[in-house]
């Protein structure tokens, strides 16, 4: 397994990170055939295998991206972790559709603490928002990293009551890690870069796009142990949030509420779904024990060997009943996701996340105008 | 199958109902032996198989108990059903520990109507009133007859407002069907004797004791299609009612609430166990259309047949492993609740509802002070 890249080859896979029509699984086998990012970047022209689009945008560079990446590069504790570097976190490599690399501001070895992801709405309720800060405190006093999206209303909450208990947090962005969004949450995150980290996969200066959302949402269970949806919606987010993190194996947790609130909803159609209900954080914590030690093994393995063979990917969608209905209702004219929906079945929810996976795996291309098609 | 049976019948039933020591299956066998209730009471006295004071009670008339159970029988609406009569309703004769008889203050009819039970704590919130309140209503309003315990709080609430609706409701009672308790409930009794039915399987005048009322909790859910919990504390009779429900084999379904609310504590326990998480009353009946199904199946025998061997009895406790323990835990010496649970490592709300259980079955032996012991 690689050490940490140098100031260029960072550079070099920010160029990559940048160039249209690269994913992740194509990025990572481009950086493995030729053994570096800059190495990679310097063949690129020549590489039929690569979509016209990004040969010409690694033939001529982007001064000013360029310049953009060098600044934030420079700054301290801004690091770029790679998939193929040992920093990078053990159980978001485990995801299928791991990013290929991480922009991390503040301190890159909190993503190796266990971690908690707390999600919900972001018109949480005022006892949304205080049961937010009661778990997010009690998990940070048993010593986890409480994860989120630095989002309005449970995810802020989240992340300011561990960090008012003296615990550390880590917030995903989707944006790039320089740009902060929404606003309003700038302190918020400067204290939580100080005491823990921000996250992104986007280059800097990345704007929010709301695709870019959904995405984020796969990085923020990915690298937690378990998910926890205070409050949601039926068409939540968070929901999403939380199917991924079933699809990767993690754990899923909601707090049920009164029949009568409709962001209680969503938590309760993911406990029908199979989330454990919960009404303490020593429930999650006595649940999340025996995962907590499948991270200790990894961590073992990272500081025990410093060469290890990638890791095989992970793809349950084929085998899935849902996932064959809805590649049964895709087909490579664009649909909508009403269309797909009526097509398939499913619901709009379960819809967007696993086109979601799909999209991250290459089989699927969104569309303008929220459509989707089969990849050519 | 028998038919209804005669005034002196039913009278000798009433006495063998009021004989110490004879269980539901003892009595069903004496009759079935003896051709009729009134022959097995003649012969009764020279039964070596009967308990002593059994014995005793049958060779000498209580003229007192007598002339309660001849007045009682004499009013109108006033009806006995005897277990192998082709009135006793055939979802609560599939339950094992069926009443041998059950005393009906009503429409004996609405016992085979599709029942839906509704049950839960007595101190119910104001929300939980009212939600008590809006699935009776809907139940009702669907055709289906509400079915509870006659108690303060979620009892009473369903119960009326089924009435309300128009609807039909049956109250099962823990004491005879000629004491009305809690005394407040007097006028909605009559109001459900008029409009459904009051019934119970104790002799007329017997008052409340505490053991009746779990006693009573089989009958609610052994008549019911499915069982909904509103509200429930831990110590809820209501979770007897539920977990005696399950192992009936009727759906259980619970509504969630607030993690702070205690009265929503047993419901979560509930959903967590495998109870059905329900938002609204229409998943409830969605969820019921099937066991419907098999009420009418029922029902359409008993139209079309008058002769039927008697059911066989079915009896899981044996093969559970959850019972294993219970009967590992147990000797012949009675011991506390407390006692056998820290022996079997099995909650007390558990224990409660499978003690009784394995009581009716003529397994275990209750002793004074709440003690429980194996019976000789």
């Amino acid at each position: 397994m690689a050490t940490t890249p140098t100031f260029d080859e960072s550079l070099a896979w920010l160029r990559l990170l940048r160039a249209p029509g690269i994913g992740a699984a194509t990025l990572r086998a481009l950086v493995e055939r030729h053994g570096s990012a800059q190495t990679a970047v310097e063949r690129a022209p020549g590489d039929e295998s690569l979509p016209a689009a990004a040969r010409a945008a690694l033939r001529t560079p982007d001064r000013a991206a360029e310049g953009a990446d060098r600044h934030w590069l420079e700054q301290p504790d801004h690091h770029l972790l790679t998939c193929s570097g040992q920093d990078y976190p053990a159980l978001l490599r485990d995801i299928p559709s791991a990013p290929a690399a991480l922009l991390v501001h503040g301190d890159p070895a909190q993503l190796w603490s266990p971690q908690i992801a707390i999600v919900g709405a972001r018109s949480a309720s005022a006892s949304g928002l205080a049961n937010a800060r009661s778990f997010a405190r009690a998990f940070a006093r048993a010593g986890n990293v409480v994860t989120s999206g630095l989002a309005e209303g449970i995810d802020g909450a989240a992340h300011g009551a561990a960090l008012d208990a003296g615990g550390a947090t880590i917030a995903v962005l989707g944006t790039g890690p320089d740009v902060i969004y929404p606003r309003q949450h700038r302190e918020l995150a400067a204290r939580i870069a100080a005491h823990g980290a921000l996250v992104s996969e986007f280059p800097p200066g990345t704007e929010g796009r709301p695709e870019h959302f959904p995405r984020r949402n796969r990085i923020i269970s990915g690298l937690s142990l378990g998910t926890l949806v205070i409050e949601a919606g039926l068409n939540s987010g968070s929901l999403i949030t939380a199917r991924l993190a079933a699809e990767q194996g993690r754990e899923v947790f909601a707090l049920p509420g009164s029949i009568h609130s409709p962001l209680a909803r969503g938590c309760h159609r993911l406990i029908r779904d199979g989330a454990w209900l919960v009404e303490t954080a020593d429930e999650v914590l006595e649940q999340l024990r025996g995962v907590g030690a499948r991270l200790a093994d990894h961590l073992r393995e990272r500081l025990g060997q410093d060469e290890k063979s990638a890791p095989v990917r992970r793809s349950g969608t084929t085998a899935d009943p849902d996932y064959a209905r809805l590649l049964a209702a895709l087909d490579q004219t664009p649909a909508a996701l009403d269309e797909l929906a009526e097509r398939s079945g499913l619901g709009a929810a379960a819809l967007s996340s696993m086109l979601l996976v799909l999209e991250l795996d290459g089989v699927v291309i969104s569309a303008s105008g929220g459509r989707y098609a089969l990849a050519p």
